[in-house]
């Protein structure tokens, strides 16, 4: 039957995609290690199942299309703790999860064939909301040899057409673990300002900053408030992937009145878990700050251990709890499938995720990998050797290179 | 600032833009009584509470895109107790709420400026839905006249050009609350196999069909299984409006292909709120049979009132919660401002939702109120007296009429 050809233009989540062969092998009895999705194994502070165990009420209503107010006032303590000051209740929109808040954000402020700028590798769901709204992405490539920093800014510049909207970043990055300073940003605003253009960034790993960098929020540069949008999620920070809350904030009441006609037409957000959002927010500071120091240390074990493996090249990521890593193979996706298809080392092999559809650029990235450090250091450990032996077992009987 | 002119375009909620005023009323100390809005005062079956309370596990992880498989289980009892068979977990993608379902039939059916047939009035919100997707939707006029019953085939027929995909009901109807009987049914899926187009159904009122009538789900007609979708929620049949958990359910397969990779890309339906959903569902079927006992209750208490009101045409509801009054006024969306700003009786005043956004023909609709019945009879009552006295009020105020 005929049916859309958009849709059928739209990638399938390189993410995902990868999910039968890894049934398959965990069917056969095989021990995958999912180094493929940011799914943190730690505890969520305990205050949220307090709040959903404790749960009042007979039946569970329409929320507001905009948030719940005590969700929002959460928000608004939480950014004061970071040192972000000056907004207020009406500059949030609670969202059903970080992925909404960027649908949004592409819906309110572009045109089909509208141009957004955006730094390559990038978390590839954006590919697919750009897609969504008719909105091309334009690429500006950081490089691995570079530490993936910030390009120049005057190639985001050579970027910027008449059908420019915005530039879109994610700080601290995923899937690079960059993190962009406060000068870096005060030049892409810079820039934003001359062209008039919009700066949102996925600020969804602010907490999740290593070796004693701080971060700086875009939310912290009130002169350039209208043009700034933060997108905001609970997911990461609270081990609470599955709980679909998140934000769009921004100073621009433009911005979040159109975004409150999407806002309204989808009704609320989920009730339930806006609940567990503001227990998780009000639990003490120091849970995130434990978090934040086992991702640093999963972080140090993992990169160590893959360091000393012959060929694969990756540089200490500053923040986020992803990294890429550049691997001795021909393609990354066909050496994924062949570690759940073919492999398997003492019982154990692992999934991550082929980088090639983090970029636009046709061609880059096709022997990268993003790797999450989500697992206990044991399981990294145990990822690390099977890598190591996968690769020997690929290069060996599918490269047909003898080392 | 520059931004989209596609989302200037998007209507506000009709249903849910007159809060403001709502608010100011209440601020003021007015009850305002909520016939806008189909927010159930119904309490929730208990098992689901008790999934809530007895909540297991100490984090959220992230689930399957497609949903997850429990509930998916419980959906196909759910449909076998309906009489609906031959539907297998497969056909199942689990929803952020029938929202999510309708905008991924929208994306995965249409290109931009395809076209789908949609008999008025509607339910509002489809209008952003398919704006989103840049669908354009054709309508088809019912009358009140004539109950708003189901418009002669030939005029369907008379609308379908190159670009149509397919053709949207809701049945039982928001906001009419006609039924599409079987025969109907039939006659439309003949009308599209000779178009090759796709009939979609959003039946999330499945359960709300009166006086004795039976209902006939478009999964009942395993024959045209490859043009039939249809779109299902949990809010309306458990009063749980505010946990976001909805189904697109089809026998299609290239259909749930394409809408995976909507799906992968949001990451995952809220995962707290469809453990509520698989309990609802596996609750005794009585809760639904007492609800809908209950319902019908409510509708002929309030029809009845209605229709002593003098100038107040309203056709008997077959189905749903609500219905289309047509009211002596110049215009209903004034009037309703009028209600809440400007009137009430003995601290009392009525919301409803102007109908005419719930029409894509201009000039239809103007005198019309969407009235949602789901309040206790009482409330109701008041209401009826309230809408009279606001009548007479704007009728000799406002339209200076002098009865």
């Amino acid at each position: 039957m005929q049916m859309s050809k958009r849709i059928s233009s739209f990638q399938a989540s390189p993410i995902r995609r990868l999910v039968p062969y890894s049934r398959e092998a965990e069917s056969k009895g095989i021990h995958v290690i999912h180094l493929n999705i940011g799914q943190p194994d730690i505890l969520s502070p305990s205050e949220a199942f307090d709040a959903v165990r404790n749960f009042e009420g007979d039946l569970i209503p329409y929320g507001l299309s905009e948030g719940e107010s005590d969700l929002r006032h959460a928000l608004l303590r939480y950014y004061r703790s970071y040192g972000i000051e000056g907004l207020d209740e009406d500059n949030i929109l609670i969202t059903t999860g970080g992925s909404e808040a960027i649908q949004f954000a592409f819906m309110t402020l572009c045109d089909p064939y509208d141009e957004f700028i955006i730094p390559e590798p990038f978390y590839t769901n954006v590919a697919t909301f750009a897609a969504i709204a008719m909105v091309n992405l334009v690429p500006v490539s950081s490089k691995i040899e570079d530490g993936f920093k910030l390009p120049p800014i005057s190639e985001f510049e050579s970027r910027i057409t008449k059908k420019t909207m915005g530039i879109l970043l994610c700080s601290p990055n995923n899937p690079t673990g960059h993190i962009y300073t406060e000068p870096e940003l005060r030049e892409l605003l810079e820039l934003c300002k001359k062209h008039d253009i919009f700066l949102v960034v996925d600020e969804v790993y602010r907490e999740f900053c290593y070796d004693g960098r701080s971060f700086t929020s875009i939310l912290s540069f009130p002169e350039y408030a209208d043009r700034v949008i933060c997108v905001d999620s609970f997911s990461k920070r609270f081990s609470m992937c599955g709980a679909r809350v998140g934000a769009i904030v921004t100073r621009n009441r433009e911005v979040l009145e159109n975004a409150m006609k999407l806002a309204q037409a989808r009704l609320c957000p989920p009730m339930v878990e806006q609940k567990i959002a503001v227990a998780a927010l009000n639990a003490p500071k120091e849970y995130v700050e434990n978090v934040r120091l086992e991702y640093e240390n999963r972080r140090n074990h993992l990169i160590k251990a893959l360091q000393r493996i012959p060929g694969v090249r990756c540089a200490m990521p500053k923040g986020a709890f992803y990294f890429v890593a550049d691997l001795p193979v021909d393609d990354a996706e066909k050496f994924a499938i062949f570690m759940l298809r073919d492999f398997n080392y003492k019982g154990s092999t692992v999934m991550f995720a082929p980088a090639e559809d983090f970029y636009v650029t046709k061609g880059l990235g096709r022997t990268q990998a993003r790797i999450a450090y989500v697992l206990k250091i044991e399981e990294l450990e145990t990822a690390a050797i099977c890598l190591e032996e996968g690769l020997k077992a690929y290069r060996r009987n599918v490269m047909h290179i003898h080392d």
